[in-house]
């Protein structure tokens, strides 16, 4: 995989992962060519933001023509590291919000395959989920290690989460998601992204009150 | 309200909701004044990104003295409609997702009041969750009507998503917060916003595949 020396925005990733979606949709509907002007269109950005976004990467697209939409999918899903690989995931947390974690079928889809729950309550320990044994949080570092797995997902209350990352790094998991609502401590190296779900209602609250 | 006549873009706003938290965290600290070159390096974004952030909604800082932490929390709250205000949420799906969706504090604590929860499965409707009755999914229309209610969160399975926007719009929801995995086909008027997990975790993939 090519290095990326210059710096490219978190938002300019969150972008491809929707670029990516709208021509899946597109592809699916028997389209070949886009232009950045309707892609951009499609996906309320500028289009010399879509030209921005991609041009970190190398050059697409031919003027007149746009972009061969088959191509442009392949190359966004090689940047993204989900093409034609799987990552192995460990989910920490089996409550209401790890169970739907665990059976969202988006992950499967993309390459994050979930191969490892853990919880601290006696309840759900040895509990199957979906073919998945439900393990003692205490067992995570070993597993972990032992299980070599790239991705882990923070799905525990917000007490536990600081105590559950320290594991996850000790147990060198180079990459989470965190659920909980918590600024998590981790070393700088650790890839950390925050899900924080009031902040997608915030984003509709901002827009109603403009309606008010 | 003022009315925003510049386009501000989404991504904006989402900034906008990671600045506020950061702003609490550093008022609950005892602080009282931040640059905006040491709130962008806290946020990983440049300086120049923030003060155009905050350029859309007025003059913010001083030059030597920097940002009032609590007088620029207090306005992005204002922006966002959070300023001692509530919102009044329906949540469609009493499943895992919307259960955890349910007992997540960070919408409460933000003004965004979970009052109706609909479901279509007859082992659901009747059930207490947490102080609420769940109601049968035919009654969202005059139910939500009569309430008025300003937001819906759709956390029904994909195949029942596109039917239970329709009857939102029908119910004169405005805005709608959609976790199922699907392009819903809705009046431009109402403002949607959609989850799609799986994105969080290709952005972890990314910088995963630039490590290896």
């Amino acid at each position: 995989m090519r290095s990326f020396s210059k710096f490219i925005p978190q938002t300019t990733i969150y972008r491809l992962s929707l670029y990516l979606r709208e021509l899946e949709r597109l592809n699916s509907k028997g389209l070949t060519h886009i232009s950045s002007k309707v892609l951009s269109k499609k996906m309320g950005v500028t289009d010399a933001q879509v030209r921005r976004d991609l041009s970190y990467f190398g050059k697409f697209g031919k003027s007149r023509v746009g972009y061969n939409i088959e191509k442009l999918a392949k190359k966004i899903r090689q940047i993204l590291g989900i093409d034609n690989k799987t990552w192995k995931v460990a989910l920490i947390g089996a409550g209401n919000l790890g169970r739907a974690l665990f059976s969202y079928k988006g992950f499967r889809e993309r390459g994050f395959l979930i191969k490892a729950v853990f919880d601290s309550d006696p309840l759900k320990i040895g509990k199957d989920l979906g073919g998945i044994r439900v393990k003692d949080v205490k067992d995570l570092v070993p597993t972990l290690k032992k299980g070599k797995f790239d991705i882990a997902i923070i799905a525990v209350p917000q007490e536990s989460a600081q105590e559950v990352a320290k594991a996850l790094v000790k147990a060198r998991i180079r990459a989470i998601l965190n659920f909980a609502p918590l600024r998590l401590d981790i070393p700088q190296k650790t890839i950390l992204r925050n899900v924080d779900l009031s902040m997608e209602l915030e984003s509709l609250s901002f827009y109603l009150s403009k309606l008010r």
